[in-house]
This record gives structure tokens, sequence and C-alpha cells, in this order.
């Protein structure tokens, strides 16, 4: 078997059936988007409809799963907790970039990245495995955060099931650039344009219980994540 | 038959299952919020897998279906447009406000706004419906723009493709706030806070095809946005 990792969207189920030259190909551009996310959407069939819940999540590309591992996690009393394990859920993480403001209705659209994740979840029994997934989530949201944190304890890794989803069968849709108008409409010297959208941080909320300095880490964040 | 709008939540299928006391129960919040969004994700099942998707859409309050409307909208061509009529989606706008950094990795958690809303698609038939749609899905983005815009043609009308969900089936969901940790932790003197999050606009990337003035509307949901 090669080495060489699986291109995205090996299978029909991540295909992408609509304005296909926007896909991406490359996995280390998947992984790249997915290390900048801070929310993904899980899709998971009740039985009786679907639904879809925003989650935290982590990845390791190195992860036991087939081309790496994309972990999500839930309380064990979660509702959509109960019903995934077993099943084929779609993991979607969404960046809206920006509101491109066509000449017409119809070529309104948005910049955006959003990758798309199908697979089998497989929920994680080892206490181990469950202890590095949440690193891992705790880690998307401010890098470096989990290895200055006290370990789990036992109670606490009873408390939360974490779902594994195999980094396999996955896309990656891009739209970026300008506004695509008619001509006649062009013509007509309508305005357009595109207004770039980006999450920033506001001024950090420091707990009131604490007299401890700001971690680095969460200053690096921070920092990051400037107007 | 009372004209009391319906209480959000009426059936278990958007019953919140897990920290209940997150849960609100005004339908007039459940708008505000929706109002607020850019994004939704709609989870369909495609007979496999469920897959949840990043779209556009639209609110109707006063709506023909039950409680009012959701619309949202994709190409004709889209493989989840296909699935979709007729079945149950689940559309989900989720805001994420906060990173909430806490003294161990089990009590990080995030500020969000999350609104659910469960029910049966109707692909919408009407050209006249498909155009108030739209013009709802470009004014969610860009408040009264579409009044400045010139009509949908036919054509346009024909490649979209719009459906409606019911408002009836919805939940909405908020955490807010500070940090809740375990005493010992705070006793241990571990730093811990939120990072605010919001989306805002860069600087507007004018179309080099056109010499036309910003629009007011345009202009007026760029200052919204300010960082």
């Amino acid at each position: 078997m090669s080495d060489l990792p699986t291109p995205l969207s090996p299978t029909e189920r991540t295909r992408i059936t609509r304005l296909g030259e926007r896909g991406r190909s490359e996995r280390e551009e998947l992984l790249a988007f997915l290390a900048e996310g801070i929310v993904a959407h899980v899709a998971v069939d009740t039985g009786d409809h679907p639904v879809a819940l925003p989650v935290a999540y982590g990845v390791d590309a190195e992860g036991p799963d087939r081309d790496g591992t994309l972990y999500v996690h839930g309380s064990v009393a979660a509702g959509w907790m109960r019903e995934a394990p077993g099943g084929t859920v779609c993991v979607t993480v969404t960046s809206v970039d920006g509101l491109v403001l066509a000449r017409s209705g119809f070529h309104h659209s948005m910049n955006y990245r959003c990758a798309v994740v199908i697979g089998e979840a497989r929920l994680v029994e080892s206490e181990e495995e469950r202890a590095h997934a949440l690193d891992l989530v705790v880690d998307q949201v401010v890098p470096g955060r989990a290895a200055t944190l006290r370990p789990h304890t036992r109670k606490e890794l009873i408390a939360t099931a974490v779902l594994a989803v195999p980094l396999h069968e996955a896309s990656l849709k891009v739209r970026d650039g300008g506004v695509g108008d008619e001509p006649e409409d062009i013509e007509a010297g309508t305005w357009a344009g595109v207004l770039p959208l980006r999450t920033v941080a506001g001024e950090l909320e420091v707990d009131p219980l604490t007299s401890a300095p700001v971690p680095d880490d969460v200053a690096a964040r921070a920092a990051r994540l400037q107007p």
C-alpha cells in the first residue's frame, strides 16, 4: 500500500456536485483550514430526522482512523451523542470570509471556505484516547493551552463522550475573489463590491476570582484575533 | 384557535435535552437572533447519511408556514437540493460569542447562541414566493438591499431552488457569562477568563468595473460591522 495521502473526496459522498472548480484537492489545505476553525456543525441522523448542532472539535492528522482523525466531543447526556455512535455523521466547518454584493440578487454570494467530513462515528472507549482528544479540542481554541492545565480527572473523562470520525472522506470548497455579474448589469453602471468579514476578539474578560497573570497561550491567541 | 404565537420547542424534536436552563422560550428572541445571522447550516438526510451544508437564509415571520417561514436557497443543480424537498430538515444558525477559558479542560466552553429549526422542507413552487424569498435572503445580509436591485429574471428564478421550513418547531439555546470552575481549581489560583468574539467587516472592496458611489444600504451594513 502506498504511503501517499489519499486525495480528498475519494468517494461520491464527498464529491462536490456543483461548482466543482471551487473544490480543493490537497489534504494539507484541508488540515490548514481545519486548524483555524473554532466550531464545527455535526449532522446526525436521529432516526426520525437529521439534526445539525454546533460542537467544539479537534484534529489529529496522525490519529488512528483512516487518513487521520477528527474528534468532536459532547456530554454523555446529550441526545445526539446517544444517536451518533456507529452511524454515519457529517462534520462541517465553515468560515464566512465575505459578503459578495453583486449587481443582481441572483449573483449575490458569499466568500467562504467549507470543509465537509463524512464518515462512521466511532465512540472513543479508551480513556487515554479520550483525554488526548479533549486536549486537542482545548488546543483547537487556544493552541498550547492543554499542556498548561491540570490533568483531566477520571470523573471528567467519564462524563465526556468523544466521537472519532476518519478524515478519509472529506472535501474543501472555497469561494473567493470578486463579484461575477451579467455584462448588461455592469454596463448599466450599478455598484458592486465585496465586504470582507472576519472573526476578532474583544477585550479579554478576566475572571474576578483570579489575580494570576494572563497566560502566554491566551495572550497569543487574543493577539492573533485583534481587529 | 388562539392567535397567540406557539411557544418555542412545542415538540420533543426541538426540546433541549441537556442544560435546559440555557433554552429560551420567547419567539421574539428567536426572531431577533435569526435576524442577525449571516449563514445557516442545513442538515439533510441523503438516504445513506446526513449532510450539513452552509446556506444563505431569510426569514418571514408572517410567512405562509406554521408560525412563519424560514427560507433557504440553493442551485437547482445542488445535490442536497434534490434530496431535501418533502423530507424533514434541520436548519441551524450559530453565533460563537466567546471562548470560555476555564481552569480545567473539562470546564472549557464557548459562549454562543444557537437556533435550531426542524420541519418538513417545502419546495417553493410559485415564482412569486420564490422571488420574495430571494429578496429576504439578500436583505438578510444587507438590510434594504433587495429593493435597490433590478427585478429577478425568469431565467434566474428557474435556476434557483428555494426551500421553506415552518418556524413552528424551533429552539434557541444560549450560553453567556463567565467561567464555571471547580472550587479547588479556583483556590489553586489558576487563571481563567473569557475571550469575547465577534464578526467584523474589513475594508469594502469595490468592484473595479464600477464608479458608482457606495449604496447607503451597503455603507450602513459595513458601519454596523466595524471593529
